[in-house]
Formats: C-alpha cells, structure tokens, sequence
C-alpha cells in the first residue's frame, strides 16, 4: 500500500534558526526538497528507479505561502503528496502544521520535471508513471504562482562569485546558496521590521562554481511590498524570484 | 545515571554533501557542534544550566583529524565525551566511526569556555561543574592542536562582506560560514587532487552582520602541505585557522 501523503515531523533547534530566531527561506526550501527527496524514494519514483531510464528529478518551480513562519525550539510537521503527473512534469504540494496547535502555517506548491542526465534536455516521465497509483485527491489550499518574469529596472545589484561550498554533488550550484542570494538583498534591520509571507522561485538555468552572479532587485509594479529578483549570469537568469513582505 | 559517553548516528544524504560526494568541514564541524549541544543538554550542563548563572558556552578551540572523509549514503557513528573541566575552560573529545566497518575516520578535540552573557567577559564555570560526576577516563587517541598564529605574509586574500544569511541567533556569523570561507580559498581543482587531513580553528572575535571579513591564507613555514589561514575584520583576527591537504 502506498503511502500517498508522506509526513515528516522535526524540531526547529537555536542552530537552524536566524536573527529574528526564524527559518530561514533557504532551510526551509532546502527542507522541502529533502521532505520530497524522502516520499519520492518511497513510493519507487525516487534517484535509484529514475536513473533506470537515464533521467533525474529537477525542481522547476516552488510557491510558498507562510501564514506564520516556524519559529525556534517549536516541532513542526510537514506533509507533502502528488498532486499530478505528465509527461513532462509533476506537481507536489506540502502542508506545514505547529504540531502543538496544529495550525496551518505554510502551504507550498512545487513543480518538477525531469532532465534527462546525458542530453541535460528535459526527459519523458511517462514510464515512471506506469503501474503505480501515486496521485492524491487532497488538495491544495493555497495559491500557486504565475509567471516570473525577469527584472528590467533593478533598483539594487550585488555581485557574487561562486564558491567551492556553494556546489553540490551534480557540480551545480546548490539551492541553498540561490535562495541566501535572494533573501541577502535585504538588510537585517529590514528583517527585524519585516517577514516574508509568500516566495515564488523559478529555477531556469544551472551555474557552476567560478561563475559569477548579479543579482537584480525591483519593487513589483504597483505592489511596493511585493519585489522581483532574478540571479543573472553572464545576462543569463538562472533563477527567477518574488518575495512578498509584511510588517510584523 | 549519567551518560557520560553520547553517541549519534546519522546517514550522509547526497543533498549533505560537497561536489567530491564527501561531508563538507563547515557541516562536520557545525554537526561536532549540535552533537556537543544535545550532550551538554542531556547531562546537565547546557544552555537552560548555564543561563542561570548568567554564563553561555563558546566554542574556543577545536582541532579535528581526519584518516578518511565521511562519503555519501552511509551511516556514521559520532560519539562525543568530556575530557576535562576547570574554572575557565571545559576539553571534550569526539570521534567518529563507520557504522558498517567500526573503522575510526575522524577523531576531534574541542576546547570550551564561557562567556557572561551581559559583559561578553570569560565566564567561571565553577558552579556549573559542582555535584556533577561527567568527566570520562576514555583517553582522546588523536593529536591536540598547538597555538595558531595570524598569518604574516598573505600568499593569498579574499574579502567578503557579511549578510543576513550569515548570522546566527545570537547575532554573530555563524561557524558555517567561517569554516566555509576558509576552506573555499582552495580551487574547486585542488579540492579535485587534494583532501583535507588535519583541520585546526581558533576562535578569537565575533563578527557581525555588515562587517567586511579579509581572509588570508599562506603556506606554513617549512611545511608546504599544511597552510594558515586567517579571518580579520578591521585587521582583528576573528578566526584563526591550520589546514593539511593530503593527495587523494
């Protein structure tokens, strides 16, 4: 029997959190990967059956809605399941509870596809699929994303470098680092008046260590607490982002 | 009954580890760090203990032997005791086995003190230790560190301004990203031929947010395996550090 809804629950300890005692955005990304990472390899559409036909999961995109964000030496339970299946893509949706109060306090939606690990050109799900009967009929409550589109009038620019502690095991630059890159444009004093409350981030195209990133800010038109960043390299967007802030 | 002896186990997972699909230092040492953490919680002596004497514990002094690296997808054994104790200073050791083979891959040294909460001055861990029966007679097999010195003649140097993303709960940089500045003055080609052996650290400052971090490095005199490294803000090291390579 499948397990269709994978939940994982954890302890937020002093040394995962932020100034502001917080998850940060780049560790609970890096968490939610790992959450499907986990469910993926146990209901058999994990590294191991995908690699069989020469393909690997790529997340494409994530959306984040935190009506509160997790907060230190608090247990947290996150769920996740499927929530479709394509040829060329899945959606996976997470839930996050205070397992005390068992409020809701995020809700994220993700798309993956799979890139085929010789040709790097995206690759055909369609015998993953086969056989198995993994999609849920749960749904999902918050709002997925629209499109991102690339900043045209930065406001603000920072250079980076990649780093040998920035590249992963596939020699690409990890999804913590892009995300860090993302949420550095603001000040700490802008964090003590301020959290995000929802993120989108679209992944478009892989970097490598030595390259070197610009990062790109601008308010959103006609939204001044939402903003536009994309980490360009070589005038390439590699990664497109909207975070959204309220006043605490 | 104390346990005097604490051991933990964990599985390297691919998402863990660098681009050599080997534990990065900055997630060993911060990993010595957490496991020291939950140790001192369990026998009595962490943070809830210490802040009744208005006293927190920083990490001094750490000096870290590696005969293998740990590797991708396999289970590690980290056991941690209390070596000594005294009025300014506390040694516990560590040392990591393979949980599949038993073989020793990595032995550790920690020196502790405590630092009063509101004046930031060396704290007296006198009433800490008292009625407390904690210290092993389980010897450290490993070799000790000896006194780091500030690098003179830089062979090489690398700025970096710290960011949000960089501070940790209490406001300071976090060890990540000391030891991930250090390790990151090597190329991602050496890092190919070469691996770290031996790993010693100092930590003389704290660094803040915003604050511009020159790091310098230069071969150890007469020993051009091992080098020295440096992390200054306004030329006071923050950070002192001895790396030896070995070819792989």
């Amino acid at each position: 029997m499948i397990q269709k809804v994978f939940t994982n629950e954890f302890f937020l300890t002093a040394s995962e959190v932020n100034a502001q005692r917080e998850m940060p955005l780049s560790r609970l990304v890096t968490t939610l990967i790992d959450t499907a990472t986990c469910h993926a390899n146990l209901i058999g559409i994990g590294f191991d059956r995908m690699i069989r036909e020469g393909i690997s999961w790529v997340l494409s995109r994530l959306t984040i809605d935190m009506p509160e964000v997790p907060t230190v030496n608090r247990t947290y339970r996150l769920s996740t399941w499927v929530e479709s299946t394509s040829r060329l893509f899945s959606e996976r949706d997470f839930e996050m509870t205070d397992a005390e109060s068992g409020r809701v306090i995020m809700r994220a939606h993700s798309t993956w596809m799979a890139v085929n690990m010789t040709t790097r050109r995206p690759g055909d799900l369609t015998p993953i699929w086969e056989g198995l009967d993994i999609v849920t009929d749960r749904c999902f409550e918050g709002e997925k994303g629209g499109k991102l589109m690339p900043v045209t009038n930065p406001e603000r620019e920072h250079s980076y470098r990649f780093a040998v502690s920035d590249i992963d095991v596939n020699r690409h630059v990890t999804t913590r680092r892009y995300i860090d890159l993302i949420t550095d444009m603001w000040t700490l004093d802008h964090y003590e008046a301020m959290r995000p409350s929802r993120f989108e981030v679209a992944f478009k195209h892989e970097a490598h260590y030595d390259e070197e990133a610009h990062v790109v800010s601008a308010p959103h038109e006609g939204s001044p607490e939402i903003s536009d960043v994309a980490i360009e390299v070589n005038s390439t967007p590699c990664c497109l982002a909207r975070i959204r802030f309220e006043t605490r």
